[in-house]
């Protein structure tokens, strides 16, 4: 009986920082030598995904030379290392296998994704060259990349009936919401099928809209998950793999002879991180994601407009969570609408959480842009243009503090409001990331009672949890005199818009007809502000970023 | 000798008005039913690009009904539609071949682009049954779609291997400088290749950053234009084509019988419409994206800030021309810093042009802002934060407008400011539809100017084409302050934004190497200003929309 000594290296790249992505990797060079593999996820080496940078070539040679650096400090533990491989006509989603110093094989992607958030087709061709196995650590192993699992007909039998004792797959899997099960449940029947032992290494980290949430683990033979690395966190574990498969077959593949069996001391425990549930998963998803777009694009520091109600306070909870409350800044900007409740229930946050704030009223400012209008025009700005005029007052002030601080501006609106278009362009959507921009209003209201509980004591008041939401643009308004409930609103707008379902098949669902015709007339003409808004982290299977790409113009009444 | 009556219908359909569309289409069946055969262009019926439009089932069937009500009303014309054909699985870029009532044939796209623009393996599957010709009015004609005719092997020898006489090309090709010489020149090769003439029918318009250009022709079996269709307009053209060909081969498909000879009365002379100069087809290009983003989203009027620059100027033009000056409304906001040249040039052009104008100074608005800003925070506005908030308290003032009188808001950034970020976020960005987005600065002059000339007298005045440009945010403020002259800057961002060039290989192209690593930074870190930028048209081989895809978070610093 063999044990392979597998290190699943579950790291934190940045997009196109080749120096830094070297160095990460180098760092873990020393900590996995007693290894016989160690195993970086998807495009570890270039950050992923990698977009239209894969169509400059002096980028694709600088990667490749940042690629055989690293194959220069490895030793005796075998890296696997995902990167961007290209011949004189093709690039190619990739992983290289580098041991004692040298490049000692490749696989390139087959199967690339061209649905949903993924334009690989756009920037790779597929591999075409026949499968190899290789001998590492006396364990025979096919290797694969995170979608070549997903397809009918992948590479994964072919390795399997060619002599794989173990299947490897580098993966660069982003997060939606319960995607780790939808993982976990493939590879086990992939398991079961093909009777193999299967290690599944993800990439963590927030990239733009997308937040890799890691979980990356190994099968056992029969399906059972082995070993499991935490969510939303950098780690490198260790598991013995004992790989007791007698092969017999057929079609054997060619075996490239990396390293032979090694004598290990004692054993390695392997460990399980825990199922996250639903609620403490988004919530995570949220930090990490924002943390690192706010860290990653070289900031330190956020503000956000607080205004007393619900999304604005949990934004500022996630921020104050993920980027510690001395980074972050509460700007309230009360209007001659503002009720004094919203100032308390503010302030009450405010110290709940132990950030900075300022208190800045608009009052002054938006009572000379309604005389000068007067004054220049001779009419007054009514209805919606006068509250849209408070909320990009707001935007402008927030915009200030952001120049003249070095901060960035985080945003608050949620997805039932981006989708129907209740918000302001350029006033509360102007910012640089929108941080529940993918979670619906009834979600807010879930993760801020779940961020309570999980406190065991009251974070964002229950007040602000309880009172009927407001935009506070006009006396007394409140959102259900422009919008149905939201808990009919929801899932109506998750039937349009992830569902992709017609009126007529709304109508057919159980809709309410009068209301399903608001509704989609709302989604579709709110189009062009989706499309200038700023980018969020993606927690669902169809988000507003380019995972829906409509028309602006677009008449179809469907 | 056969004569074949083939008419060219260039038609504006809306993308996803099915009804609007089939209304168009149905008006034209009586005018083309002396021919033998009318074509229609790429997803004539539907629109194009439809992107995730065609994820919806619904819509995939709704537009089949659609082809079935045109079918009926088919005649002795066989009419060429383009349509989202779909199987149980699968949905293709297709036409359908109408006559008498029926559908007596289609032709699924094989080849899909998936570059620069265009998303088609997202969202079609290639068609890959065996190729068929069609005999209309005698003659045996082989069918392709656009994309089809770009590649190498694409299906075009197959067909006139197999019998084609003529082949029949259906396009829904975007306009870029250059593009219709790059198609001519193709279509010419296709036919001396071949031998065999080619109907290269587009589609005409503008729908959301694309604009169809037009200019459908017909070769000869030499390669010889004998019919163009004029470039930007609507038009049906008929062609009488004498096909002569004698067909020995060894590889005949299979031929759908449609039509047989008709004796047509008389010989229609084709026409051929003038090839456009560079600057007429750029400036054509521009008015013809901007009134159908327009008019397709359901607005008559639209306003812009007029500044007394050159960039403004320019747009103001355009919109006159393409809207009629009645439709809109320059408003100019001079500050504390603007000139009184900047106003009295402004006066002119408005004067020029015949526009409507309103002045409204922001001085008040920005000194409130100043001093509610020191009020509350014990300190100044200064700098880049007092340049954007001037830029900002505009871009309120002009969404104040928009939103009071139905307008849409034109900007006025040109590709250079666009690259380099030298523009303010929510101020002189905010609006609906980017005019000259994909215009360098020295294409703005160059636009100015070839107006100018073509009226034969001044529209934009000499004085603003000859003035320094200057944001006049700050005292004495001048672009060149902070950029190189665009002389320098618009050749290097060509060749970084558009010919993928990395900081060495710039530097190995000439270019001084500090200008170099100054430039590629400011593109490089101002990607999240383009990410919230409004669409606007592409005219070259690769603008700031879905053409380039980078992301946010990147540090490649190549």
């Amino acid at each position: 009986m063999g044990i392979l000594r597998l290190a699943i290296a579950q790291i934190n790249p940045v997009v196109g920082d080749l120096e830094g992505n070297v160095e990460l990797i180098r760092d873990l060079i020393d900590k996995v030598e007693h290894c016989d593999l160690a195993v970086f996820g998807e495009m570890s080496l270039t950050g992923y995904p990698l977009e239209d940078l894969l169509l400059k070539p002096g980028f694709i040679a600088d990667n490749k030379n940042a690629l055989n650096d690293l194959a220069s400090m490895s030793g005796n533990c075998a890296l696997v290392i995902g990167f961007a491989d290209s011949d004189e006509e093709n690039v190619y989603n990739s992983i290289a296998i580098c041991h004692k110093g040298k490049i000692v094989g490749s696989y390139r992607k087959q199967n690339l994704p061209n649905v949903e958030v993924f334009d690989e087709v756009r920037n790779f061709s597929p591999g075409s060259d026949s499968l190899n196995l290789f001998s590492i650590g006396g364990v025979t192993i096919g290797f694969v990349i995170c979608h070549d699992l997903w397809v009918p007909n992948g590479p994964v039998k072919t390795l399997v009936d060619g002599g794989a004792q173990l299947i490897v797959a580098t993966n660069g899997s982003p997060f939606h919401r319960g995607k780790q099960q939808e993982r976990e449940i493939l590879v086990n029947e992939i398991s079961q099928e093909n009777n193999v032992p299967v290690a599944y290494v993800n990439l963590v980290g927030g990239q733009d809209e997308l937040v890799f949430d890691g979980g990356s683990f190994i099968t056992d033979s029969a399906g059972e998950v082995i070993l499991r690395s935490p969510r939303f966190h950098e780690s490198v574990l260790v598991a013995d793999l004992s790989v007791e498969k007698n092969i017999t077959t057929e079609n054997y593949l060619p075996v490239i002879e990396v390293s032979s069996r090694r004598d290990h001391e004692g054993i390695i425990e392997t460990s399980i991180a825990p199922t996250l549930d639903t609620f403490e998963e988004l919530y995570l998803a949220l930090m990490t994601a924002t943390r690192d777009y706010v860290l990653k694009s070289g900031f330190q520091q956020v503000c956000l407009g607080l205004s007393g109600g619900i999304d604005s306070a949990l934004v500022a909870a996630i921020a104050s969570d993920s980027l510690g409350p001395n980074n972050v800044t509460a700007v309230m900007m009360p209007s001659r609408y503002s009720s004094i409740h919203s100032l308390t229930d503010a302030e009450q946050l405010i110290k709940n959480l132990g950030i900075a704030s300022v208190n800045f009223s608009i009052k002054d400012i938006h009572s000379i842009f309604l005389e000068q209008w007067a004054l220049n025009l001779n009419e007054e700005i009514l209805g919606v243009a006068d509250e849209n005029l408070q909320s990009r007052i707001r935007g402008v002030l927030l915009m200030a503090f952001a120049n003249a601080n070095n901060w960035l501006v985080l945003t608050t609106g949620n997805k039932s409001e981006a989708a129907v278009g209740y918000s302001t362009l350029y006033g509360d959507t102007a910012g640089a990331y929108a941080v529940i921009k993918d979670v619906y209003k009834t979600g807010v209201y879930d993760l801020a009672r779940w961020r309570n509980e999980s406190a065991g004591h009251e974070i964002i008041p229950n007040s602000i949890i309880e009172k009927p939401p407001s935009a506070e643009l006009r006396p007394d308004q409140r959102d259900d005199q422009s919008l149905p409930p939201y808990e009919i609103l929801d899932p109506l707008l998750k039937s349009y818009i992830e569902g992709d379902r017609t009126r007529a098949e709304l109508v057919e669902d159980g809709f309410d007809a009068k209301i399903v015709d608001e509704v989609v007339q709302m989604v579709d003409t709110s189009e062009y502000k989706r499309r200038q808004n700023p980018p969020g982290v993606r927690v669902t299977r169809k988000g507003f970023g380019r995972d829906r790409r409509l028309p602006l113009v677009n008449r179809y009444k469907g």
